[in-house]
């Protein structure tokens, strides 16, 4: 039984109020993509973003004391730093060029997720449009999840994506941070392997895991292929949320 | 164009010594599973040191006074903690239940990526029995690598993977440890989006979102499908190394 990701081709470009799940429909035209009970879609951040009008001019930004601070601190722009502020729970490292960050969403990102997108939401050039992330990408995802499933009458997964460093390695590797549908974590504690011996290995981050193999699809070209379509994920869907994901804090031996 | 990961069924159980290219070579039945160029193979550890002898018996380790105090520390098996110590540069954080190092061969992980095997090279039972990584992966994936390539005349990539813990998120992810013929890291910077832009995400972790990709079809029986075939990567095949991925000390925010 094979994996199968393919990018959506000739997704058409996003803007405030779009309706991905409908989009999504149109651009499954492949007889084999037709969705199927089991498959998931994976949705880059950015489109979700997108369509849900989570654009920001930087010049309705007005910097507090703490941005301030945290611009002079690390090089950024004033204004983004104050996004990124109030995008977050609680600031982990501050240094010149680098601002990690607890995002208000609970995992710990770079930048609280926010892009400076360079192009505003008809497509003019501007180096003053940031992106931040959805609401609610949980939300999200079950939103378009809802739709794709009444339309098609299948039993899919729905995941959005974006792409998170990593403390001790250098790239960005695609991580979840919104699922529908299918399981965060995968609990194998108790699987016995090929030899009937109890697996060491406990706990899969199984979305995780999806989300890295996807984003290998959406690395070379961000807006050409935003949505993976995924066939054989080798674990059963359930509903599932981000929150299995994140590591309680009193856990957490590196913050 | 599809990324598609297909398990190679039925791999035999491994014994030290064992041919891994031969015996992939020999799994490769399927017509649709000739190896071509562009492929890649992706293999987990636990096959490359069984086949390599890293299988070492408790009884045979004298744990040293610092393995000792790790031992106290953590409640870990004081022999074990020797063999920790000795796979390790330094240790970053010691907490009952938990030792996370710097691996000699430099990555973050815990336990130095050692496994109870629980089982011994002539498949019986005992606790007593552990797991080191290879002494050099990458090599270890040159080596398989130059035998597939020379019986099969194809431009392949091969890399060997582990289940590593992150920081902050719960779950392991498959890992590159060692790789031979396709790249670490891909440089994005200066490539365009659709719309023109020069993208923001730079450097993408590419190997690593491959072996997280190959990881999910693993997880479910650890001996059971310890190679995946890879077809449709979507970077161009390169000379690579792990060291690519290893974010240097100096860059190190979470030491």
């Amino acid at each position: 039984m094979s994996l199968t990701l393919t990018p959506l081709q000739n997704f058409p470009l996003i803007k405030p109020g779009d309706d991905l799940a409908g989009m999504i429909l149109n651009t499954l035209k492949l007889p084999s993509l037709q969705l199927e009970t089991g498959d998931i879609l994976v949705l880059t951040q950015k489109i979700v973003s997108k369509a849900e009008g989570r654009l920001v001019h930087l010049t309705t930004v007005t910097p507090s004391p703490a941005a301030l601070e945290l611009a002079t601190k690390t090089g950024k722009d004033p204004r983004l730093a104050e996004l990124i502020l109030r995008e977050s729970n609680a600031v982990l490292r501050a240094r010149p060029g680098s601002v990690i960050v607890e995002h208000r969403l609970g995992f710990v990102c770079a930048n609280a997720g926010i892009d400076q997108s360079n192009v505003d939401e008809n497509g003019a050039t501007s180096s003053e449009w940031v992106l931040l992330l959805p609401e609610d990408p949980d939300k999200s995802a079950a939103q378009v999840r809802a739709k794709l499933e009444a339309t098609t009458g299948k039993r899919i997964g729905v995941m959005i994506i974006d792409s998170h460093g990593r403390a001790w390695r250098i790239g960005t590797v695609g991580t979840a941070i919104g699922l529908s549908g299918l399981p965060g974590i995968v609990d194998l504690r108790g699987t016995t392997d090929l030899s009937g011996y109890t697996l060491k290995i406990t706990v899969v981050g199984a979305a995780d895991e999806l989300a890295a193999a996807a984003s290998l699809l959406m690395g070379q070209a961000a807006e050409g292929t935003p949505v993976v379509h995924v066939r054989g994920f080798p674990y059963p869907l359930r509903e599932g949320s981000l929150k299995e994901l994140l590591r309680p804090k009193d856990q957490d031996m590196f913050r």
